[in-house]
């Protein structure tokens, strides 16, 4: 039976958030374990001196597959909505996603989605920090100190994301609560 | 050394083109070999009924890559250049075009991609051909008498439009061209 107040150790999560590009494909592997949050993994694929589009996408896939089967994460995060680009640039972007989404259906790893302002929201308390602001705030919850790669710190701010995500649903269901919550915190 | 109206044999040339879509994504297998253009074979990749993105992708990527496998295409051809999509769809289709090019890196198949204008210029002689014309130049070319699948239509016309561009650098080789005549072909 589910308690408000419920004290039973919650699951442990681990997540691979991946910001995805054509030149530079950010990841990061957070887990939640005990309780605690903790860093565990980052870096970035870069792919600007691959002959082809091809060549890119296979380097990029093999790398996260690659990840997907040393870490077996439980989820793989991405950020949706990419609302502002332009539709080159959008397909360009689709296809570094769409290995990314390859590579987790392969390694039978699940697959969630935030969009850009929850991510932010979730990691700084508000959906209209700055990308300087969301890094400080991801070194100072992981302690990381080494200083991130952009495109690092974004994969580990949506994985953060995630955690939080799943911590919030668990919350709200021990007070016997529903998901809804979550929603609810897109339009603060 | 090559000459004006070289009689030797052309080399045979075999093409995977590939219409991608999230519902369906169709695919045409055609090729020159002694100097006259074959249909190989057609299908479509449905995938409306998959679970999630993730798992349409997968679909996606493994159809394609059993298909270069089991043909062994000399090269996959795609579409360019999508001028009037929105930003969504261009990401939805970004992430088929991903594993498709995924598919047939992982296969050592080379790429080529043409504007849709040229395919439909290509297969019909104008570049604002209609779709029920495209396919009626198609089933005519390859001797098609079965209804062709619209997917599938596209996808045969993206791949013999690239037997004719391969055949037209060849011609204005022999002939002491280049091949700038393929581009010249783009503006007409």
């Amino acid at each position: 039976m589910t308690r408000g107040g419920d004290t039973r150790a919650e699951p442990s999560v681990r997540v691979l958030g991946v910001d995805p590009g054509t030149a530079v494909t950010g990841w990061g592997l957070v887990e939640r374990r005990d309780g605690r949050v903790g860093h565990l993994a980052h870096g970035a694929v870069m792919t600007a001196r691959c002959p082809t589009l091809a060549a890119k996408l296979a380097t990029i896939h093999a790398a996260l597959a690659e990840l997907c089967v040393t870490w077996r994460p439980d989820v793989l995060a991405l950020e949706q909505n990419f609302v502002g680009r332009n539709v080159q640039s959008a397909f360009r972007l689709g296809e570094v996603r769409g290995v990314a989404l390859l590579a987790a259906a392969a390694a039978g790893v699940g697959v969630a989605e935030y969009p850009p302002a929850t991510v932010k929201l979730a990691v700084t308390g508000t959906g209209r920090a700055e990308k300087e602001q969301v890094q400080r705030a991801i070194a100072r919850e992981l302690r990381v100190t080494e200083r991130l790669v952009p495109d690092a710190a974004d994969a580990l701010a949506i994985a953060l994301c995630h955690l939080y995500s799943v911590r919030l649903t668990t919350v709200l269901a021990a007070a016997g609560g529903t998901r809804r919550g979550v929603a609810a915190l897109d339009r603060r």
